[in-house]
């Protein structure tokens, strides 16, 4: 029997299979896991102060890295904890790996206070999940953990990891396979692609997850240049990268109304690591499903195949240029003055934005002009909503910056979806990112007033309102944000809004910028 | 048809089954329910920005009314982060009643952004689920779930509630059966239990959930008083009702160490709404079971049945003298002076608390004093932390301030575990609650601390010891609770801390105080 325990093999597997930061909020029943830490050097352990901020941090971090990052839990209410924002990797594909701890295997028949059915809870977001019965194979349990987050497609993985199993001696390191392998490009649907390119009839190139980085974008702009095929992305992009240089694409719109104006007329949508586009939401009397009638998808390749290898190849066999992608040219707003508003907000970091940023999205309505005003700013990576369960722009920024300590993060954050998780504040200070949180205070749920009156319910009354209002009290969160120990500044003027964002990433570590703004509509 | 919508028929159907009040954290699929809530004046809707703030003031609301309430949560996501909360809710056989808004029937199969297995989240914590799939069922449905929250015992029943039969006409209104009526004492059972308290050997009388309120009490004291049976209450009572006029009663110490000082010796442990004591975690080489060996266990009343006609069923059996109760007499300590302290914290809240207050108890570590210093304080219920789920305490005070506008809620609050829940305080300002927090911040997980040594873990290093830290940054709650619209202050010694509390229980409206104290161990 080896001298290591369980807890120490385990870290050590995760090191040989590429996990080197944890994003950690433990228990008692995690205490061995903490305790072996300091014994495995090349492990992180990055503290959050509630589990969605582990979470979603350890989903910010893998969007960036390609690699998962893990999470240590405690137990199922901490699993719970940390639930939204694993559904929002598992819509995404991205990969986690969660350790969770559980009561030692001979207490669980006691039904002790926090005793429950942590695999029912976890199986509503990772399709692979295992107990560790024994020390002896937590090691191979945490390699195999990390191989199946990988994919692809990548996903969340849970490993349920006894209090025993932990402490216990005998614990053997093993490591993970290498890199995930994407199923090669299919020549039979490329051939089918092709052909309904060359068919004459109006095609759409949808792209999304993995087809949504550099090598898909020009191989995809280099396909729509040549055919003329219109191009679009998914609404919620994982990992969006844009800015000058690189090929412009329009993200399909969230109002349906929108939406179906860009795939109007489409014949063929050939879908690149993306869905058919649905409704976000079902509205009375309105269509959930967005193809056009009488239109026919084609799926290039799925989330588990090379979408970018895929579309060179179709790129290739359509005799596409292979300069001939279009280059976003480099073109900024100049920083806005005047009346603070969410355009306003969106103009100054279309302005200001520094070369290689990661932009965490959760602006919600306020978002609505960003994307446009940041066209044209240097190359950046914008990550988004994957699976619309809000709590999440906070912790996925503060993940991003773990990950690319050389770059600049802003987190545009709506002010109702801040407060699910703004305990990553603390975290961003504890260890010192640099991280811009610039919250849209419009002291609403805004996007709700919208969506009550989209779904044609009668006209609100007193208590209807009160529950989508975010005033009475007003919430100040130049206050909380200090509270947590990250510096933070109010602007209520456009000048005001510039000035605070070009000091704020000018200076090392976490700052946040409460924009006073009203609602877009 | 009718003319109610489904939204409609289920709100009136809630109030005409005794549920008036409705924790709502609402999005897209729940917006017809929001709209419902203006017709329907019986029903109170209370928004709270975070799930896990809408289920644990769902479980403290019950708590005090002994009725359940309702939730409202938005889809697999807003349940999931209520699950924490709900999970202590079970352990507390608390009844809670979760409206978790869904898609539309037809909607579904598109797997759209929000779509996940809502009930495969609810397993975890509700025995009861259901998915009403016709408007003309949602009344009845929401009829059977109070019927079957209310038990006995109390449980989380989840009714999804997809948005088209929501938001579609032809609503029924239904009304539950009544008040729950537990099972009547058992004869044998009581029979039982009085033999063995006539055999000489040492008994213990264990007392939980319903038998902790006066009557329980009053019975179990007479018996305990003609018996010469030792009286204990299970570590963490859902409500236990105490204080000056009332029978004393100490609850089981949380260490095991302490646990088996407490039932050392007892032949027969009697357990009355209540488990046969366990050990909260597992530890190397100690035991998990608590019972003394060759102890015999007797189950006076289980968690359905009427728990205090058992006792005073066993009282009479006896021949216990019908004014044969201890009563504790009215007794505060002075308020504190000099250094803070967790005990000083406890002394001023003995020295202070008002006549027929409600204490939240989540203050972990820091409230090991609280028991004792409070005991002969003017009459008060005890609430605490049933399922060891952090970031109760503040969402149940919320609760129990909304169903008790005359009462006075004091919260005492763990630093660590009020980071989960924190956005209670936003709700509290809203509703204007007479609720006082009192943070006990020791900037650190204290009981972390206390569990890494207890489970023999290696000598912990920096990396071990930053997971457990508060520090760097230091929190300062007074500005987060300003920040959220209740006003608060910070006390550096027991003389501000006496003043500051005595000043908060004077006003109307929510208070925090940050009490500076030093880990007490």
């Amino acid at each position: 029997m080896t001298d290591l325990n369980g807890a120490q093999a385990l870290i050590r597997s995760l090191v040989a299979s590429g996990v080197d930061t944890c994003f950690s909020n433990p228990g008692t029943s995690e205490m061995h896991f903490v305790a072996a830490l300091d014994s495995v050097p090349e492990m992180r352990g990055v503290l959050g102060l509630f589990e969605g901020v582990a979470t979603g941090a350890a989903d910010g971090h893998a969007r960036m890295t390609g690699r998962p990052a893990a999470t240590l839990l405690h137990l199922g209410p901490g699993l719970g904890n940390g639930l939204a924002n694993l559904h929002n990797a598992r819509k995404g594909h991205v990969p986690v790996v969660n350790i969770v701890g559980d009561h030692a295997t001979y207490h669980k028949q006691y039904d002790a206070q926090l005793e429950s059915d942590i695999e029912t809870v976890a199986r509503n977001v990772s399709p692979w999940i295992r107990r560790s019965s024994a020390t002896a194979d937590v090691g191979r349990d945490a390699a195999e953990a990390v191989a199946a987050a990988a994919g692809p497609p990548g996903q969340v993985a849970t490993l349920i990891l006894p209090a025993d199993v932990s402490w216990s001696a005998g614990g053997i390191v093993a490591g993970s396979a290498g890199p995930p392998r994407p199923t090669p490009p299919d020549a039979d649907r490329v051939d089918a692609v092709a052909k309904a390119l060359r068919s004459g009839e109006p095609v759409g190139l949808l792209l999304g997850g993995t087809a949504l980085r550099e090598r898909g974008l020009v191989a995809a702009s280099r396909v729509a240049n040549a055919s003329g095929a219109r191009l679009l992305a998914e609404t919620f992009p994982t990992r969006l990268e844009r800015g000058a240089g690189l090929p412009p694409i329009d993200r399909i719109a969230y109002l349906a109304e929108f939406a179906a104006m860009q795939l109007e007329g489409i014949r063929h949508l050939v879908v690149v690591d993306a869905k058919a586009p649905v409704s976000f939401f079902a509205y009375p009397g309105k269509a959930s499903y967005l193809v056009p009638e009488g239109c026919e998808v084609h799926v290039l390749a799925a989330p588990y195949a090379d979408a970018p290898g895929a579309l060179e190849a179709l790129a290739d066999v359509i005799g596409a240029a292979a300069d001939g992608a279009t280059r976003q040219p480099a073109e900024r707003p100049v920083p806005p003055t005047g009346d603070l508003t969410a355009q306003a907000v969106a103009q100054a970091v279309g302005a200001l934005l520094p070369e290689g940023a990661i932009v965490s999205d959760e602006g919600n309505t306020s978002s609505l002009f960003a994307p446009g005003l940041t066209a044209g700013a240097p190359r950046h990576d914008w990550l988004t909503l994957t699976g619309g369960a809000i709590g999440q722009g906070m912790p996925v920024a503060t993940g991003a910056a773990v990950a690319c300590p050389d770059r600049r993060v802003v987190d545009l954050q709506a002010d109702g979806s801040a407060l699910y998780t703004i305990q990553s504040l603390w975290t961003q200070a504890r260890e010192g990112l640099d991280v811009v949180t610039i919250v849209f205070n419009n002291r609403s749920y805004a996007v709700l007033n919208m969506e009550l009156d989209r779904v044609g319910a009668e006209a609100p009354g007193r208590k209807a309102k009160d529950l989508l209002d975010l005033s009475r009290p007003d919430i100040d969160f130049v206050a909380v944000s200090r509270g947590l120990g990250v510096p933070a500044t109010q602007a209520t003027t456009a000048d005001e809004l510039s000035d605070q964002l070009a000091r704020a990433l000018a200076e090392p570590g976490p700052t946040l910028i409460e924009a006073m703004v009203p609602p877009i509509m």
